[in-house]
């Protein structure tokens, strides 16, 4: 803590211990002291932020290629850390030990929420004067204290877990979602899905099962510490990666479609699919957690949250955007931007609750949200609106992400509960990196048996080399730390995270140059980090991800998307009484709007945020570029 | 609470206690449910905004005049408020009592932070287990327990009142200070530190001298719980007002610019001394809070405290604007807008936690921080910046205005502390009109002395009609309710703010029509609550707000302001090398941008936010209206 505050803090007590009139007063200074410090956290963290803008304003005019602005967040943030804890520091936290009343009525196996504690003034406050009546306090219950010994309960620069995933993750996963690049993520769904699904799920198989068999070899505390499932649950929230660094590096260099594509639709849905396999792990783990063996029931049951959890939340999280778009469609609400905009911001975050409040998951729900808005909604918004929410969402994103991994670096230091055992590290970064290979080098194989063309090899290197950690895993590795197993792996995810994001991050470009990755390609009109538009110079056939099984569904969903969905969503055209059968024509007039009937096809296409949805839609593309130019899409893999 | 979350939360409680394994599942269950509880109160709010949000557009829509947005959103909340209390409700917090172990080596007169509570676990949990260890757990410090019969501590959609002060005024008073037309504020300078200063004062002294004397009338349960320091404060957090619905109604309708400029300025000063005032009489308090009464040396250091923290925190305000604009006008981080913009969301609300850590008042330096950051930053910052600030800042302004409107609505009904005392509520409405009217007349009668033109009669009834109370009040009056004595002014202060907010609210029309206010006047590119650009139709003379001494130093203020201040913290012209004495010139020179030289006037007179800081300013104004036309200042005081 920083030495002005502790003295401060000594003269407020000297003063309220001496002024005589007892408690009351020292409890105001108290609650004061306590402002304070809350204040100062949260000003070190808007301190080092502030100096990370500021540094990566001079990295960028400099063009430092070297080291990026998470690298740089992360390494300010260890800086800070370290003067923090080492520092002149003392304790303030004062502690008693209570047990409960003899006649206490309390007959339940749960800790109570409040602890009503009589506190007798130990001090005379002057011998003349009567002793200070006894007064109760409540105190709430705030967690389990393993070890009575160890009672370092440190208050420096930490904030409560719950607040990465009800305050921070939300932005930044619904900016994911709102600034998707919707044409190329469903081009290389097949892809996508397989990484991010399967190959989540497989990376947290194998980093598990390595670590148990890594802990067995290690000492035997160690071994004893760690059960299956909790090597399991180090392997899901290891497994999401986060792509932030070398997907900046990647708009920069104007790096092939489809490969940023890949990396960045599979890292979104990554961190959705690790945060409910790690969900179900726990239910397991609740259900079972006799001994940690293997029961197929069970197994059963959390593999059916998984899959329900997944697609409950996905299906609120379109649901509340399909919503909104209905809202902005037939009201006009688009005349006042301000309440337009307002009312995007809070159905979306809406979204998020309403999938908490039923014990989905909101991430998961936000991040759909987020690309149900973009693709419906973001074609209603007014013009003040759609530059309003993109730029609000962009600005939220970078906070929130620059001040987690701020926050990573603060916290290496300053968290009290980390438990460095170097066993376990060196484990952690091998298998992890294993996980990531596991990942990408046999499934790519399999794909590449159905997907033409086929994904090539340095193309795998580069998503291998793309696996760095971020956020997600930090943030699940964090909410729980009772135990010493569970302290050991945040250590461990920690430097993963830190080591991966400055060193992998800062490598991101000489390794592009070194797998020959052709960059510089004519993305015209590609804002870093912003919503995509109109880029439609490929050819519309040559490309698809999978089979002719896959290939109908796809179109299936392009035809009920452009027919139906997208007519009742928004102005797009032809309107409902053009798709809709004969019987249902009247309910397509009431859903149609005037605007969609007079609005010519061009000014949508145009305002329409990223409006191909799928290959091989068989509607008239407005192409501005000659599909037969030499830009098509093998251009991408044309170095191989 | 929710009957479904209710019911849903007694199953798990019945899971967990059957399932066997003891302690750690049910707590798990128990964290799981008050997360889902969090999210449902949020959810609540959020659907409640989202409804004010959409009626709000009908209103505006149809052009319902007789009830503005704040109403709605008080209205809205009192019915959601209602329900949620007379609907299916358990009280689920469960207490134990505790007295501290008898070998406790814990010394000091304030009870610790911390409470390590040994639990016995009570529940055997079946007939052949050995009982589960005893566990130990952390409680950490919540609030003095007045009444030990009366338990209930509530948590029915109600959040910590530290919230509103740390993040919900912030934004709303930022808000105002950005986007304050200055040029008509310092124009009528010495009249809104008048009414602000002197008035919210005077108000105070009166509605608290008032007060007290009717309290000694009631009966004498009441009386003997007030003393007269609880009544000044009472004055003090009702004194100031919060005229958002009078002024959305006043820019609606184009009403005269120099009397919106009037209750504009007063209300946002009057927050700020209202603020620091009741935090003075709380010092005062503490200092003496023996027997209440009065003591000279106490009262001057009050007089002290008040005059030290507010000119400090203004410091410290305008200090870190001044420093954002000097960090943008150097740097060349204009090129990067969104990290322009995260500089200048950093930076204004460093300058409140910078305030707050060194015991000022946050919301005074945010204020004029906002202020400092229009008038220079602004010119710094790149087109797609300012575009980004104002639009954040203002929906920011719209969601915590409505947020907090909604939430005296429900907390009417959820908040458990408050304390009906008709007596009280009665002298309260009575005493506040009282306040105001005294802050009104007799301060324009002495400003009218030295003021040509005058403050005419039906401005200053319209001035004392725009007295509503709103979020101040309320942030104030909830910020302690230990007392009884301050349950009942929460109480009254909630009514107030309510029946102002909705009855005089809906009335402004009226009032402006009733007393024949000029309305519908040009004013050219004024969009509501969006920094003003460039109104400069006035004659440069024939306004001034005092005599001769005010008018030089306000000149002296303006010529600082353009030669010094302007030059170096923005890139207006004429460049210090032109401005400063011969031997600073070389200083002057490595100050002054490229930009600044070979820009030319026009330009940079365009992009200044508000440029015209002063009156009587000798320097050329590029007037693109004829100075004598009839539109002048003299045509708003036409009427009389």
């Amino acid at each position: 803590m920083n030495p002005v505050v502790v003295s401060a803090s000594l003269i407020l007590y000297l003063i309220a211990i001496c002024q005589g009139s007892g408690t009351d007063i020292a409890l105001d200074a108290k609650a004061t002291l306590l402002h304070r410090i809350d204040s100062l956290n949260l000003l070190i963290y808007t301190c080092l932020l502030t100096l990370t803008v500021l540094t990566i304003w001079v990295f960028k005019h400099r063009r430092v290629s070297w080291l990026h602005e998470t690298g740089l967040a992360v390494i300010y943030g260890l800086i800070v850390g370290a003067i923090i804890r080492y520092a002149g520091s003392t304790n303030q936290v004062t502690y008693i030990d209570a047990h409960p009343d003899a006649d206490t009525k309390y007959n339940l196996s749960v800790p109570p929420d409040i602890v009503r504690f009589h506190f007798p003034d130990k001090i005379q406050i002057s011998s003349g004067e009567a002793p200070v009546p006894n007064k109760t306090y409540a105190y709430s219950f705030r967690g389990e204290i393993v070890n009575v010994e160890q009672n370092e309960i440190d208050l420096k620069a930490t904030f409560d877990p719950e607040i990465f995933f009800n305050i921070i993750l939300p932005p930044i996963i619904f900016h994911a979602g709102y600034c998707l690049k919707r044409k190329y993520f469903f081009r290389n769904l097949g892809a996508i899905l397989t990484f991010a699904m399967v190959g989540t799920a497989l990376s947290a198989l194998v980093i598990g099962s390595l670590m148990y068999g890594c802990v067995q070899l290690m000492p035997a505390s160690l071994a004893a510490s760690f059960t299956f499932l909790d090597t399991l649950y180090f392997g899901a929230l290891i497994s999401p990666t986060d792509p932030l660094t070398v997907l900046a590096i990647f708009s920069q260099l104007k790096v092939d479609v489809n490969l940023y594509a890949m990396i960045f639709g599979e890292s979104v849905l990554n961190d959705a699919v690790a945060l409910v396999l790690s969900g179900a792990i726990q239910n397991y783990e609740k259900r079972y957690s006799v001994d940690g063996g293997f029961e197929i029931t069970a197994f059963l049951a959390a593999i059916g949250d998984f899959i329900g959890i997944f697609s409950l939340s996905l299906l609120v999280g379109a649901l509340i955007g399909c919503l909104t778009a209905l809202m902005t469609k037939f009201t006009h609400v688009r005349d006042w931007p301000l309440l337009e905009s307002a009312l995007f911001v809070l159905t979306s975050y809406g979204a998020f609750l309403i999938a908490e409040v039923f014990e989905l998951t909101g991430v998961v729900a936000v991040l759909f949200c987020g690309i149900c808005q973009a693709h419906y909604t973001y074609n209603n918004l007014s013009a003040d609106s759609r530059n309003r929410t993109k730029q609000l969402f962009e600005l939220l994103n970078f906070l929130a992400e620059n001040f987690i991994f701020t926050y990573i670096g603060v916290s290496m230091f300053t968290f009290p509960k980390h438990h460095f055992d170097p066993w376990f590290i060196i484990a952690g970064f091998l298998t992890s990196m294993l996980g990531r290979a596991v990942n990408i080098y046999p499934l790519s194989f399999l794909l590449n048996l159905g997907r033409k063309p086929p994904i090539p090899m340095n193309f795998q290197h580069m998503l291998f080399f793309s696996g760095l950690r971020g956020a997600m895993s930090f943030a699940l590795a964090i909410r729980n730390t009772v135990s010493e197993a569970r302290q050991a792996m945040l250590t461990t995810t920690s430097l993963i995270v830190i080591a991966t994001v400055v060193l992998q991050g800062g490598a991101a470009t000489h390794a592009l140059a070194y797998l020959r990755i052709p960059t510089g390609q004519g993305q015209n009109d590609e804002n870093e980090a912003l919503p995509y538009r109109d880029v439609r110079s490929d050819t519309p056939h040559g490309n698809g991800d999978g089979g002719g099984e896959k290939a109908r569904l796809a179109r299936l969903w392009g035809a009920v998307d452009s027919k139906l969905l997208k007519p009742l969503l928004t102005h797009a055209r032809p309107p409902l009484t053009e798709t809709l059968p004969a019987f249902l024509r009247p309910l397509g007039r009431i859903l149609t709007t005037t605007r969609q009937y007079t609005q010519s096809e061009n000014s949508l296409r145009r305002t329409d945020s990223d409006s191909d949805l799928c290959i091989d839609e068989p509607q008239p593309v407005p192409t501005t570029i000659d599909p037969q130019l030499p830009y098509n899409i093998r251009n991408g893999y044309g170095n191989v």
